[in-house]
């Protein structure tokens, strides 16, 4: 019987392992809750209307296709059992000889879960799919508002936490409003709409060279995004949010709320650490060995955005060359061991990390130096085109870009159904008591009869 | 203050009607309860995984934002006072001197309504994510079960109906599983699945000439699709379908079934006819007057696929053409009387219909003649990409067809949220139990540890 490999997790961690085990003597089975790789970087292009999930994404199955001595398992995790070298499954079990946990990160509202349902992340395909609709609705809805004063809280986005995604978001919002819908409405023009994007630290991309973080938000108030740094959110509801500035509060009247403050580890990090004891980090990462196992469990590794592996005095951020990395080393490891042999720790080769503001323009950070405008998105664009795992969607996506870039539009603008929203941002309202079904839409706040222009 | 059309529905009729007002000296507010016009005849390649929800649909608000005299609206229309005119939404009223009714159809169980969540229906986005995500999901599941016959029942898709959308899809999900999903599973090979098409009249695409439904038979058979005509479903629960077929009754074990076998007026006839009287036919369409109005209220027409207009001897069809040339006309004749003028009665000019079997074989008809095969589906290829209403979306949509029909590729493979499925089809299994939230699967009928290839 093989050497059984079991991998948690089909992102770009748990793919690069499976791959990187082909011609291994092992026996590969990757589980995972959905079908599908996700494309993450350009999830901000689906959640404001610009592509299609299926752009980014691609079936596991199918990336596995021509790999014999790989499996692909649709399941969910729900405990290890180091000892007996088991992983339970909702439904199921599987024994392995070597573990490989690549389960990444989801929203962190840092202890403040009921703020969820109000101001959805931006992790899943189903997240992108709620902000979507949001924004879109809330457009409708301000095109039904008699009054002017009853349209600023529809128009108004706000956007908490100024990293990458949170200064994408912030980016395309703008351009949406500003560009790709203007002239659609009747009762306002949407460049009226504003985009307040709220960080807690001093300066927007906190994790990035200063210079690039000024370049960032010189670009962000050209494309007419407020910025509010220094700013942490103190209560926010379905009307809006409450900032605190240091020296002053704001309330900030939005219907829109979206949260990029911070993500946290999937639960399976905290079933690892009462299974091994081992421990986790502040943002519930595992801190895995330099040889990116568990601490005495030398055949449970941890990779990708759920391990907490130093790089320079830090951790490694969550973006998909250190999972790339991690997950090639972790398949290595098994492979020498199984030769008899080992490997030195694992060292993160720096390829940069980056971030696109809007339309052509972009930030790069290489090893701390940096470039920013257009040819750091240029640069963005060609390394997200090449590392599209999904071979056949590159040309795609690169046209519906070259389409979206040149005319600025956005093909993907589909309110679907959904019931979160009537119910939750605005519980005081007579449709929010009516289960939305298939085909219906959640109603504006009263009854408005049209108004002739 | 100028004269109101108010249109009910923004399919190609609604659209139509109001792009035909363009010039009129009227305010034209076109209601509907999503924001999208959806392209019906491509939606069976959504729920086959071949086209995202997107390529095939366009916000009705940019399809006529340069229409300076019309207002989109979204919202619900619940009633219609034909004395007040005025129609009332879920959420407000709106007053109107011309009423277009354009609501279209919904799926018909014929009484059975509760078959409703054991078989989808494909009339909307959200039923052809649901085919689409039941189907992979069948794969998914069958590569989990132990022994062969329990595979059987997840390996068999039952199609109910022979119309153009039961054939497009058993012919694309016979394709389906013989080449797109072939080699990406460990346990069996896809092409032993089966796709079992059944038809209560006694030939396949039961509307058009004879000699079309024969040479529509025999491709399906080709392409590996099991017809039985002349049966109808007389059970229908989560394991399977029973079928009458006058001499002998079958059951076939299935945990796939699609209902395409029928459809009815939206519920707005039904208010129509309460509010004014007017009749429906057997599938609750309005039996419209020779000039498209409601008998007795010259103020209101019905168009589209929800009203029953007669042309040699028979009802149109409901397919994009007549709905086109019913709102051009419901357009001319409000301009004519504006001018104190009329018009002869509706009068519809043929263009034919047609199916798609599979890749690159078709059936059209067109004024009682007909020709299959391949160039009838390079004719049908040509004249939905010419009535695609998004002009964006015609190259986008061309290439992933290109790449679908060289490659035989299904980009939009997603299998993405929903729990109707789990509690619905196997109300037996524990995962039934559990809420199915965002990130999770339906699980298999049994814990299955792997067993080894």
């Amino acid at each position: 019987m093989p050497h059984r490999v079991v991998i948690v997790g089909g992102g770009f961690g748990g793919l690069y392992a499976a791959r990187s085990l082909a011609r291994a003597a092992v026996e590969v089975v990757l589980v995972d809750r959905r079908n599908f790789h996700l494309f993450q970087p350009l999830l901000y292009q689906v959640a404001t209307g610009a592509l299609n999930a299926g752009d980014i994404s691609g079936t596991i199955r199918k990336a596995l296709k021509r790999q014999g001595n790989a499996r692909v398992w649709l399941g969910e995790v729900v405990d290890v059992d180091p000892v007996a070298r088991r992983v339970l499954l909702r439904d199921g079990t599987l024994e392995y000889d070597s573990l490989i946990v690549a389960a990444g990160l989801r929203t962190n509202y840092f202890g403040h879960d009921d703020w969820a349902p109000l101001a959805p992340g931006l992790k899943t395909v189903e997240d992108a799919g709620e902000i979507r609709r949001r924004v879109l609705l809330a457009f409708e809805r301000a095109e039904r508002e008699e009054e002017a004063a009853g349209r600023v809280p529809w128009l108004t986005f706000v956007i908490v936490g100024a990293g990458p995604t949170g200064v994408e978001l912030a980016g395309t919002l703008a351009e949406l409003a500003r560009h790709t819908l203007r002239g659609e409405f009747r009762a306002f023009d949407p460049r009226q709409s504003r985009v307040i994007l709220v960080e807690a630290q001093p300066q927007v991309l906190p994790s990035f060279p200063p210079r690039l973080s000024v370049a960032t938000l010189r670009s962000l108030r050209r494309l007419g995004v407020e910025v509010r740094t220094g700013c942490s959110v103190v209560t926010l509801d379905a009307l809006g949010v409450e900032i605190d500035c240091g020296r002053r509060r704001e309330r900030i009247a939005a219907r829109t709320v979206v949260w990029a403050a911070g993500v946290r580890g999937e639960s399976l990090a905290q079933v690892l650490a009462r299974g091994t004891g081992c421990r986790l980090d502040g943002w519930e990462r595992v801190l895995v060995g330099p040889d990116l196992t568990v601490p005495g469990y030398p055949d449970i590794f941890v990779i990708g955005d759920l391990a907490h592996v130093e790089h320079r005095g830090a951790p490694l951020a969550a973006i998909a060359q250190p999972a790339i990395q991690e997950g090639r080393y972790a398949a290595r490891l098994i492979q020498a061991r199984l030769e008899g042999r080992t490997l030195k720790p694992f060292r993160y080769f720096d390829k940069g990390s980056m971030a696109t503001i809007g339309r052509a323009d972009a930030v790069v950070q290489f090893r701390g130096r940096g470039f920013s405008g257009f040819f750091a998105w240029l640069a963005w664009l060609v390394i997200h085109l090449i590392y599209l795992i999904e071979f056949e969607n590159r040309l795609l996506v690169m046209i519906q870009w070259a389409n979206h870039y040149i005319m600025r539009r956005r093909g993907a603008r589909l309110i679907t159904a959904g019931d979160a929203w009537a119910g939750a941002r605005d519980p005081q309202h007579e449709a929010g008591r009516h289960s939305v079904h298939e085909n219906t839409v959640p109603s504006a706040a009263k009854r408005t009869p049209v108004s002739p222009p």
